[in-house]
């Protein structure tokens, strides 16, 4: 475990596109491109097979691969965090190791999520599957997906677990960031992640130590200036970027579904020619009306055909 | 294919628990009992994998060697339907080719249920996956875990794929599955099959083609009769049948889950000598004061000691 | 409270529209024909300020006119419930009391609907309430509408209560309806109805004690044919009249938002000459395109121009 | 319309409890007691008859009498908005015009909370009703009480019809609530309000003008502030306030259910001697272990026996 990399973690940790070329078959060189992309721009950490990462969409070939790849391309640069929720016990645990093995610093697991858990049921999981984890872990909460809103007491009960070192919120709900901020005053080792990227200001500038802000994968300037400015309480600069981010999240919304924001952030970064844009089953990419909405977008925002990085 | 065992499939045909000794390993001697169990209660196929048998929740291997061991004990003696219900594509196809090659007869899909799918989405996926399958498929509403209930529009257009022969509904929504019948009227060849076990008389009675009754696992004889009776027009025999299904069901409530219907059902299993009543994770089996429950209510409906068998 | 006329009550009992000329005008001959529609389609009683008749949306003013004329018009020749839902508990009370000078028979009553309610707060709340009330009360089910679902142990304890005399499910959980059955079993006076008019065959075979079908509105020789065969057990029939049951709900669907089934049902009388089909606030009728969809399945049923009485 | 006073508003406008003596009784002394406790706090506006004030819980005598009795204590001292929700359109305009007559400055409308209604509906519906108004109108979004989620495209077009000024959001949603505030940056005199108090410092931070916090009944003074705080982007201090406000929410969730807000308010004012805690019917007040708790909150927060005005 190396502790001084990624315990307490801070910052903007984008949790990262998985580029494919096929249904099954990863797309290195974007990957490449991707990584090198985020750490240019600044990220504080990188987090592989999140939902944006459509990790539950991979086989299990493919997400191997996909660990060993950016583990190689990301060379203890910044610290990885890989997501291995699953809804087979075993299957999480298999993927940690090898994540260890290919020196990844943490893991990340949301409940599983075709039965949904209860609250007790879930601390009682933990305490199963934690002790057998060969890296930190951090609970991820994720309640549109898993079925389950991990609670305050939840949460501070899983805090006391050993191995447990921080915790990201996709929730939603500002009012329970907040609950989450007061109930772990008393641990500042453990950190407090917030999920959606329009949250990622007000949540740093109230005690949350950063974000898995999926847009950081198209700008991740944008979201480390928004995490600087709320660290050290700048409004004014915070006022300028979250405006910034909301022009940016136009580009999510073509479509009614969960998945429209990771279809958007393919596109603009295939625009941006830095990776593909095929999305993993059941899903299908942006077809022409949707691109040249988010050309138009990316234009306006300088971020086409400028060279980020 | 061998259409004749499982095209039009008619009857019940259990969702049979997956028996497990430990986490990741099958008890196999269980399996066994389970299964003489049920085919000497004389059903008309078996299900295996699907939510009552923790399909998700089992690791690859266990699910392979659950279905390559129920197909050696099954042994052609009535048709076998496997679960391949996963969130990646590709370990969904993997587990259908593997089925077939152990004999199985069907396989039974409900979408990917990490994400929620639309229903154009769910529609263009099982294009892409059905022709790649090497066996029937019966397509699984379970909207409760799935997050996508499968309308009727969506229905009538899956049965136009080549390879889609029946349905399989839980939603426990039984104006639905009136719609279902209505919709599906011209292709009489098509199996509608109701999951909840309450629903299982009155869908027959009005043009279900029978039911995955998870009770049945216990008392098959019970469902085998209220089939017999709701498919004959037998009323009298059918509001019998019924009072013992709600006699019964009474022991899948101790709990505030959805899991605390599986665990009723290994629990009674265990204490009627049939097999094991672990549960795989993140769930435990009932403890002590909700097992003399079970017991109790096995006793009243002479289930124990009495041999079913 | 006349006894032998409704308690208990059994067959089909409309809720009927409330016929408008205007958003606070009530259509006074729209409704005499509507009544004597009603009857001479040999209903059971008569259901007044419902969902169906939009209770909630009428000023108060408006409910009291609708239940004095009513009561005029029908002048005993059925039973007449008058619907007394209301956030507040004065205004229930205060049209209990007109509708029982008035000569209705019983009052019929869903929890209020602003707050939801927790199952024992409903429970002190009709302990409370029921005392004042000097008619009978049928407690009413309605969770899409009042945010909470009665409980089977909620009911049990509320039959339990003097002047709760009956109980309507429009939850449209079949699964839950066999529960209500179940658990009253013992008090066999107690009237269960049914809402959904999709479930009032098999309600009523599996011991339910009749139904508040909407459609029978327009068509209410259907459902009480439907209601005489399932009470006497006649399956052929059954299946014949659901058949109607179900090509007649197509014209309810036009739009996507509860109040469609409303605006179908009262487009449908005014289509046959019976009635205005103007609609309360916040909803205004079917327009021109979706009352031709109306038109041609009333015609193709024989309800246009054919006169029904 | 006194376009001075409440257009734009800014600042706190408490949502007052309505004291009650019994289920049909106001307390007038309470009334009085609290409203001079608000104003001694320095709140900005004071709000009538919202769900906090039980609005919807009211006998229509009941609320006029509300309406009268707070007109004249307040007289003028600060704006004075009322609630004219209703599910029966004539019942809202009725309250309006009485409340213009009692000289209210303008009035709060959320969607009829029957029937749930479709955005296009109720663009419709207020299109109807506002120009029947004597006052200005603040749209109120309270999608757990209304079934309905006022988006942001209906929002933009109801602000467009002349005679609504302002938005009041409490769906608690922050992710939104940048949305709304992004989508009317360009109509500088819209008063975008939001609901929950935990909310109140980083959306004025972020561009809205000041919230209708509950808590403010007990303790005016801290919104005040962090009101202030937040205007002038001073955030120590607004950090400071935000844990003031978490600790006194812990009196809010002794049950679980919607109402146990207004439970911890009243009972907090109770104990402060500003006026009764009687709650309307369907809920009781907090009984004696509650009470406890809520006087030791108080305690620890220096808000009992403290005169706070």
């Amino acid at each position: 475990m190396t502790k001084s990399k990624c315990i307490p973690l801070r910052g903007v940790i984008p949790p990262i596109i998985t580029p494919l070329l096929d249904k099954d078959r990863l797309d290195v060189e974007g990957l490449k491109n991707l990584i090198e992309h985020l750490i240019g721009g600044g990220v504080h950490g990188l987090f592989l097979l999140g939902t944006t990462g459509e990790g539950p969409s991979l086989s299990g070939k493919l997400k191997y691969e996909m660990v060993s790849e950016a583990c190689k391309i990301i060379a203890n640069r910044v610290p990885v965090l890989v997501g291995i929720t699953d809804t087979a016990y075993v299957e999480s645990i298999g993927l940690a190791q090898f994540a260890a093995k290919c020196g990844a610093d943490a893991v990340v697991l949301a409940p599983p999520y075709y039965f949904p858990t209860g609250q007790p049921e879930l601390l009682e999981y933990l305490k199963h599957l934690v002790p057998q984890l060969p890296l930190p872990l951090y609970l991820y909460n994720m309640p549109s997906m898993t079925k389950v809103d991990i609670g305050v007491d939840t949460l501070r009960k899983a805090a006391e677990i050993d191995g447990i070192v921080g915790f990201k919120d996709s929730s939603g709900n500002m009012i329970r960031f907040h609950e989450y901020i007061t109930a772990m005053r008393d641990m500042p080792e453990f950190s407090l992640l917030v999920g959606p990227e329009e949250l990622l200001g007000e949540s740093v500038l109230f005690g949350g130590f950063g974000g898995v802000a999926g847009g950081a994968n198209i700008y991740p300037q944008l979201f480390v200036s928004m995490y600087n400015a709320a660290a050290s309480g700048n409004v004014e600069e915070m006022k300028h970027h979250q405006i910034e981010i909301f022009r940016l999240r136009r580009m999510y919304f073509y479509g009614n579904h969960s998945s429209t924001f990771i279809k958007g952030v393919k596109c603009a970064l295939n625009l941006m020619g830095v990776c593909s844009d095929f999305m993993a089953e059941p899903f299908h990419s942006f077809r022409q009306p949707e691109r040249e909405k988010v050309a138009a977008i990316l234009t306006e925002m300088n971020l086409l055909p400028a060279k980020l990085y």
